[in-house]
Formats: structure tokens, sequence, C-alpha cells
């Protein structure tokens, strides 16, 4: 080794203990007849000294060292005069005595430190001296920690890894393949896997009972802000369970990270809610429960009042945000502002301010009395000084428009703090949704989930009400993962490819493979997969993905530190069986 | 759960408890009265009794399941009389009084046993069955465990796991990469990766400092019988050390998985050879070391005689066999035919038996005397009994051939025992291998590797001599892994990028990032990769790699169970600006 030690390494009992270490120079600073180097590397920092008096050609080569030069240092481990309480190693100062230079660095293009003064594209073209810094480093170290403790938990469980192909079989149903094209096969292509669903429902066939796998996932989608083209799930499938069973399971290995990661324990089972509690409640499958602040409707208090825009709507229904009544008009202004915005698309917002004194004020006064608002807040259990805000329309874009309002006002209100933790099983999701587009049901999950069997008489005559055995795994608003039960029976499968709209022969050319194999003792099981990047990133309090992944790519699917997608030569395409075939350019 | 333990869990201690079960019908044996089912799960076997006399509605029942039907079963264990001493669940049975039928079979296309009628093909077909022998899935368990046990290791000394991308960019030089065209890029492509080489070296220029990565890693190339488009690689890189430090760390791995996979200890340190060593005494670069039979060279004991196929040749070189001068000439005429076969090209054997009674017989009689073949013998430490072959031709195509030889002598003598297991480094690769086709240097690890810096002044002048710090894990003549230590300097890359007959542009064009790393503070790094379908397969003392991975693929890169690659739709060919340009059928 190069070093008998690391940078984070040294303290008050290794003084006067001779050492080397190497690392990079996080900085230099002379005083008097004085160097002094802040040594780096990826367990910490240790101060070098370097001394004019007592070896000036030393110390003039130390006073030469740039910014993020490699070096390798001998020396003495020594107590520091100037003890620096912030770093494990600030009580202790290495005295030098031998400098090896290994590497040179022409000055970084943006400072290598926590606030760095790099912006985003450059950091990205720079990616290799963004992930020197501590905390894009740290994100990483936390996502190696995740997966490793995932691991533990579950091959204690008896779950076994099973690496699944990344070369698999085009299926159209979903979201955009990424394909490659088979050189051995000329005309055909693989797909690259948008998750191991198929792969780990043939496992529960074999007979794997408890598999799992931290995959590599992919689909070619227009990249919103927090998409990826490639991204990881933590895919598990267990056989022989009902939902009970995954979901105490999945809880556990939950109970597991936050215990061995954050050190964060949870009091009692997490809350689960319906989906339609959780739509009529938060108007989101995925509600933030750190907070309460649940819908309350109100639309039979608010109709004869000759207030026309109530009157119209199907669904009057608003939030009480608590103490909130000294709200003052320009502030009530930009919620309005923020519920008319586009992305939202509310057509106003109406107010009820409680006053300290019992009073109300509201922007409806003219239609209703204070009576009758005195009414409304009694249902929203509104207290003297809280503030009701109220939106109105088609009822399930109205939940949705109040569930961003409700979490601007939670913002607001201090009430999403990041390092606290509020998970949430959402069950009893629908089986079906229906695309008004095409006017055709779709699979909610996906067309594997096996519906309630309470449920199942309603598959023919009324499809849309069928609740499914699926779940998802809700914290602070976030989805981390989701799964289900799945069919086993190939009769049950078929019917609902049916439902579908799937014929037999797209039903067969898809997922012949599948069906064949539910011929043959297929038991019965399910599972769920999280997102292991939103993971990390709930864990970090990061905003997004982008940051927890190593080698991210940008919005447009490229990879801007190395150029990545790129041309390939003709002689390449010409063996593929290709030709491009490109727009016209303008 | 659908039960309340496995089938592979009850004892004589848990007679007369209450129990569920459920799992596959192995098969039913009907006996008087009684019929017997042997229900397995991935854990084991159980035997089920249901009694004629006691619930004849349920024997019934019982006597129509058939082979992988899916059952539960609720009932109370007992002590067998007739105890089964080959499985851990021999000493009871379950006297069954109630049975849920959870799906039927169809009758499988091959037995479910170890020893399975079926063939090859059908078994890859039905992937899903076949992967329910328990000898097929113990292999996947063992490659869970390998899998898990390296990553314990790993992580116990620092290593992070960090995912790098899977979608890339191309780099004509190595391999075919297999590519992926961007449909948001149009007219661009991805590559997939051979391995994380560049970015694993990003990484330690990043200060990870501990790297690794059980990596997917793709090469489109002409499959050979053990080779598949997608394997997965024990990627591991280390900052701040030398070659002796790669050495130890990855020998320690190696020791941790022998003992906690397969509780083997190795005495003393794994012995190492220099390549040169390797290829003058085995005729491999990865010589299977359970057994000695060194090449001993007999050139100048050979010359002068007038045996005009040994002077001519530049190498005479031979091995002995311990023992086997009873060999019949049915058994020589067998090993001449094998060492004449084309795979392997000599163009003919030379023998000496050794006689028990002192004489020596050989084929060569009529040019050598019996005191100069016992002079050969004497070199070869012969002894009565024992026999000697011998080849001859140019060295290195003999070495081959001869390392062939041994092998298969190795074999027919006992000596390569799949329970045994002979570790060995293999050091000081050549930089360079010269071809002849081309007429150029090639990297023989790969352009990044570090020369050894006591050659470096043969650079210029005699490049095919410079010695490499490069290094591979051998064990039973199985390259487990290698790898190198890296350039870590601008200046000595680029000169190697030279000496390979990169033109700047190219150099600049497919390593650009790497080399622009380079300026920033590289610091002194090196690594290896291991093939864990290798390990697997060597740990479980299989033949091919195929057989440890759950999901493989043929020799033509297909997918025989879902029909991967396949055909896909015009409108997909369209978004992604691609044509087919297929070969004109005969």
């Amino acid at each position: 080794m190069l070093r008998s030690c690391t940078c984070g390494d040294l303290r008050i009992d290794n003084v006067s203990q001779n050492v080397t270490l190497a690392g990079w120079v996080q900085k230099t600073r002379k005083m008097g007849g004085m160097t002094f180097v802040d040594l780096r590397d990826r367990y910490g920092v240790t101060q070098l000294v370097f001394n004019n008096d007592v070896n000036e050609e030393l110390c003039e080569r130390a006073n030469k060292l740039g910014r993020e030069y490699v070096i390798q240092i001998k020396g003495i481990v020594s107590e520091r005069s100037n003890k620096n309480a912030n770093i494990p190693t600030g009580d202790i100062e290495i005295i030098v005595d031998e400098m090896n230079l290994l590497n040179s660095s022409a000055v970084p293009p943006f400072t290598i430190e926590d606030n760095t003064d790099g912006g985003d594209d450059i950091r990205m073209q720079y990616r290799y001296l963004d992930l020197r810094r501590n905390n894009v480093r740290s994100n990483m170290e936390l996502r190696h920690k995740i997966a490793f403790e995932t691991r533990r938990f579950l091959d204690a469980e008896n779950f076994l890894e099973v690496e699944t192909p990344i070369l698999i079989k085009s299926t159209p149903e979903g979201a955009r393949d990424f394909v490659v094209p088979s050189r051995m096969n000329p005309g055909e292509f693989y797909a690259l896997p948008q998750s191991p669903q198929l792969f780990k429902q043939l496992l529960m066939v074999s007979g794997f009972d408890r598999y799992f796998q931290i995959a590599k996932c992919f689909r070619d989608e227009d990249l919103r802000a927090d998409r990826q083209p490639e991204f990881t799930q933590i895919d598990c499938e267990m056989t022989f369970v009902e939902q009970e069973d995954v979901l105490n399971m999945f809880e556990k290995l939950m109970r597991h990270l936050f215990k061995y990661v954050k050190n964060v324990d949870f009091d009692g089972a997490f809350p689960r809610m319906t989906w339609e509690d959780a739509m009529n409640f938060y108007g989101s499958d995925k509600p933030d429960i750190r907070f309460d602040m649940k819908f309350v409707e109100i639309k039979d208090l608010t109709t004869g009042y000759n207030f026309p825009v109530f009157d119209s709507a199907d669904y009057v229904a608003g939030i009480c945000a608590t103490g909130c009544a000294s709200y003052t008009r320009k502030q009530i202004d930009q919620l309005t502002d923020f519920v008319k915005r586009p992305q939202i698309g509310a057509k106003g917002l109406v107010y009820v301010k409680y006053e300290q004194d019992g009073s109300v004020k509201s922007s409806v006064d003219k239609f209703y009395a204070p009576e009758v608002i005195k009414g409304w807040l009694e249902r929203f259990d509104a207290k003297p000084g809280d503030l009701v805000l109220i939106l109105c329309g088609e009822k399930r874009k109205t939940q949705k428009q109040l569930c961003e309002l409700r979490l601007e006002m939670g913002s607001k209100m201090g009430l999403r703090d990041k390092d606290t933790f509020a998970p949430l099983w959402v069950i009893d999701f629908p089986l079906f949704e229906w695309d008004e587009d095409s006017q055709r049901f779709y699979a909610m999950h996906h067309p594997f989930t096996m519906p309630n069997p309470d449920d199942i008489s309603l598959l023919d005559t009324d499809p849309g009400s069928v609740r499914a055995w699926a779940y998802d795994m809700v914290i602070n608003g976030v989805e981390l993962g989701g799964g289900s039960i799945r069919i086993h029976d190939g009769a049950l499968q078929k019917r609902m490819f049916q439902l579908l709209g799937f014929s037999d022969e797209q039903a067969q050319d898809q997922f012949g493979f599948l069906m064949d194999a539910f011929k043959y003792g297929a038991p019965p099981h399910g599972g769920l997969a999280f997102g292991l990047d939103r993971l990390v990133s709930m864990f970090a309090g990061l905003d997004t993905i982008r940051d927890c992944i190593a080698f991210p790519k940008n919005n447009s699917g490229r990879d801007v530190m190395n150029d990545a997608p790129s041309k390939i030569d003709d002689a390449q395409l010409k063996e593929l069986f290709l030709e491009l075939n490109l727009p016209a350019q303008d």
C-alpha cells in the first residue's frame, strides 16, 4: 500500500507514530515559516505541516502544491496546538519529513467543496470531479449501504437473488422498450427489460419460493425531471403467500433499512389506507401523511344559496390550515395564483378566515350568511385562528388540485420535515383504469394482478369497480414501491387478457411462455418492487433521483461526460442489417 | 401464509404437531388402503399419508393427484415406521386430514428429477420446469451464496458497490459491442458495456478508493460452447495500491469464498508463477496445477542422431506420466489420435516406455540407442514404470499441443478431481501481443495496463518483451479472473495509445473523457475482475457456465424459452429512424 493509514484514521492516541498518508491536496495555507496542507481522501481530511526552518526545500515544494494534486507523505503524528473540533482528525497533524508527488492536477473547473461554485451542466460534464465532493460521494455510500442491508435482510429471510436476463423479448404492452439489434439473428431485436416481472413469476413457477434481485430496468420514455432511461429496482416475489404476508415481510424490510441505515425506529404497524380513502381525503394515491389536513366535503352545506360556482360543481371540498387565519390578502392571492397555475388548473380559491374573535371573513360573504359559513367551519372542526381553503369542480380533478394546495400549505406551515418519515400502505387499488382516449380499460398495476376474490363477480358487469390485491408503499408522499398478488390460474389470466382487449393471438405472441408455464403447476404467489433510486434519494433528503446515481443521464437521455449516445460507423450498421432513415434537416 | 412450515422443516421433534404444508406433488404411491404422496418444495420433500379407511373421499382425491400438482394440506406430524435415512425429513410423515388443490398440472415434458429424461433442447424450452430440478436450482442457490459472500467480504473491506451505467458510449476497440438505438437522439446509439473498466477507473479518479460491482457485461461475439452474450463480473478496483496489495486482497476474498461457501481451507499463500514459466512448463497461461507433470525440454539431447523430425524441430519436449509404462499399443494409438485431431494439430507423438525391468521401449528406437534415451529419461526424472510422451515443432505451438496432452493424461490418470482446488496467480504477463494478421501490437490485457517500470526502457526498442503489472487468478486450469495496475499518468497513457497504433484523434474520440479525467489528479490504482459465471461453475463442479445461469441463451444468442430476439413492428423501427437491410434469401 502507498499509505499506512487513511486521511480519516488518526486520533490523539496516534501521536508520535510514524505514518504514511496518500491523498488529494484540499488546500494549502502559508503562515509565517509554516505551510499547512489539508490532505483529503474518502475517509477524511488530515492536516500536514511543513516547517521552513526544518526543511526549506521540502517546504518550498509544499508551497507549490496546487489544489487536487495527489501526494504521498511520510511523517510523525503530532498533537495540534490549535485543535479543530469539527473533524474527527482535528486533534492531530502530521509533521512531514518526506513527500512524493504522485500526480499533479490542472485547476479543476469548479471547487471540490460541499458548496461548489460549479453549475449543474459543468458538474455533469466533469462528473468524476463532482463525485469527489463529500456530499455527492456520501449519496453513493448511502446507496451502497441501502443495497447491502437490503441483501442482508432478504438473505436472512431465505430470499435468493437470481439474475434475470437483460437481453429479453420485446413486448409492446406498457412503456416503450429499448431494443438491441441481433447480429446473429438478422432483422430481429432483443429488448431491455422494463422490469423482471415475467421472469420472477417464472421463478415462482420453478419453485424458487422467495426471489429477489436488485435489478437494472429500462424505459425509453420522454424524460421528466425525475426519470432516467435506466433505473434500479429492488424486485421481490414470494410463493404461497397472501397480501398480508407480503405487506408484513416488506414492512419488516423497511424497518430494517431505517434502523440500520438511519437509526430510525417506527412505533407500531405502518398505517394502511384504501385507495378510495387516499383519493377522497388526500386527492392522491400517495398521500403525504406527515401532516393531517384531510379533505372535508361541504357540497351539501353550500347548495341552495344562489352561489352558481358551488351550485354547478359536483364536488365542493376544502382543507383547514390550523392557525393561518392571520394570512394577509397578499398571501391568499399567492395561494390563489398557485392553484390557478396551468399545471394545477383550478378556476379560483375560496377562503374562510375564522378570526380569533369568533367572527368569520370569507371571499364568499356575499352569498353565505355567517351562520351558514359557521356550519362549514364546524364540519372542518376549525378553531378560531384557522384558515379554511375551498375548491370546487369535477370530483377527481378537484381532488388533485386540492392535493397540490394541501402539500403547498404543508410546506408553508413547516409540516414536511425531511427528517420525519411517515410510512403508509395504500391498498385496494382498482384493478382497471378507464382510458378516455382509447375507450378501453388498462390494468392499473399490470395484467398479472389478482382481482380481489370478493369482486370477481363484478369483472363482467362493472370492471371499473373491481378491487385488486395490489398495494403501494408510500413514505412522505413518495411512492417507494408497489406490487400485487398475481394471478396463478391460466383461465383467469386468459380472461384478464380478454378484458384488456388482447386477442388470443396477441396474448399468445406476447405472453405465451408465461401462459404455457401456468399449465404446469403454478403456485399462488405475489411480490413487489421498490425503486432503489427513490429510496436512496428519500433517505438522503434529495429532491431528485439524479443525485443518487453515479453517472446519470440528462433529460435528453445523454451522458454529457462521455458523450453517449453517439454515431456508429457504417460497417457496424451493415453488420446489424440496418440503415439509418433520419428525419430531414430543416 | 398458505403453510405453517416448509417441506424441509419437520423432524422427529415435531411429532404430533398440527401443520399446514404447501408444495408440488413429486410422486404418489398407492399401497393397500394407503396412499403416500411425496410433497416437494425448495426446502425438501415431506411424505404425506392418506388412509382409505379413515377418509375414503380424501384418499380418492389423493389418488387422482398428478405429478407437479400444487396442493395445500393440513395434518398431524407422525413418526414413520419405515424411516428414510436419505432425507432430513425421513423420520416423519404427515397424516393428512384436509387437502386443497391450489393448481393442477399438465404432464411435464420431462421428469422433474436430478437425472431427468429430458434432453438439452427441451429443458431449455421449458427452463422454468428444468429449474424445478434440485440439482439445477442448487446451482442458483450456490450463485446467490457466492455473490452474497463476495459482497459481505468486500463491504467489510470498505469497498463500495457502485452501479455504473448499462447504456454507455460505443468504443470500437476490443470485442464487438451490442448497440441500442436512441430514439431521442436520431442516428445515435448507446452501447452495452463489455465491462465497467472506464467507469471504475473514473471512480478511482473521483477518490472512491475501493470500488466493486457485480456487473452485467455484454459481448456480441460468435458464441463458443462456454460463452454467453451477457455474463456477470465481480469487478473491483483500489486506489494507492501496488500489485502485491491487489493480489493479497483478492487471495483473501477467494479464501473467504472457499471457506464460507465450500468449507475449504487452503494452507499457505497461493503459489505464483510468471507467464513465461506457465508457458514453458505447462504450455498455457492458465495451468492446471492440481498435478505436476511439467514439460521437460530435450532438444539438446535429441539432435545429431539423424532423426529428421526432431532435428528439424526448434523445440522438442515432453511429459512424464508416472506409472503408465503399461499402456497398451491401443492406448498409445488413442493418445496419438488425440494429439493429431485438427483442434490440436500435432503431426505425431513419440513415446518412451521405461519398463519395470529397467529397459526402454520407444517409437524412435530406430534412431536412438537405449543409452541416449536413458539420458532423456534421466532429465525427465522418470522411474521404471513411467511413460514419457514427446512432441516437437514450433515452440509456442508445440507447447499448446503438449498442454492438451498433459491435461488429457491428467484426466486419464485421475489427477483432476473436481473437489480438489489448486489456486495459482499467474503474473508478469507481457504488455503486448503481436498480431500477425494486422502486423501490429495489441494490448494483451487492455490499453490501460501499467508496464512494469523495470521494462519501461524497452517500450520503444523491444515492446514485445515488456512485462506488464498484470495478473490472473487461475484455479484448476480455469482463469477465474484477472486484472492489472493501471496507468494513472496521462503522458504514459498517451504513449501507450501511440504504441497501439491509435491516432491522437482516435484516442481522443474513444477515450477522451478518461484522458481528460487524468488531468485532474488521477491517483495510482489497480484492480481486477472475476467471472462470476465461471466461479460458480467451478464451485459447482459444472462443465459449462450455462448451467449456473437461470435463463441462458443458446449458441445463436437465442432464448428458446421466450423466443428472443424477435421481430419488432415497423412503427417501432420508424420511431428509431431505422430501416432493415436484410440479406437476400436464397
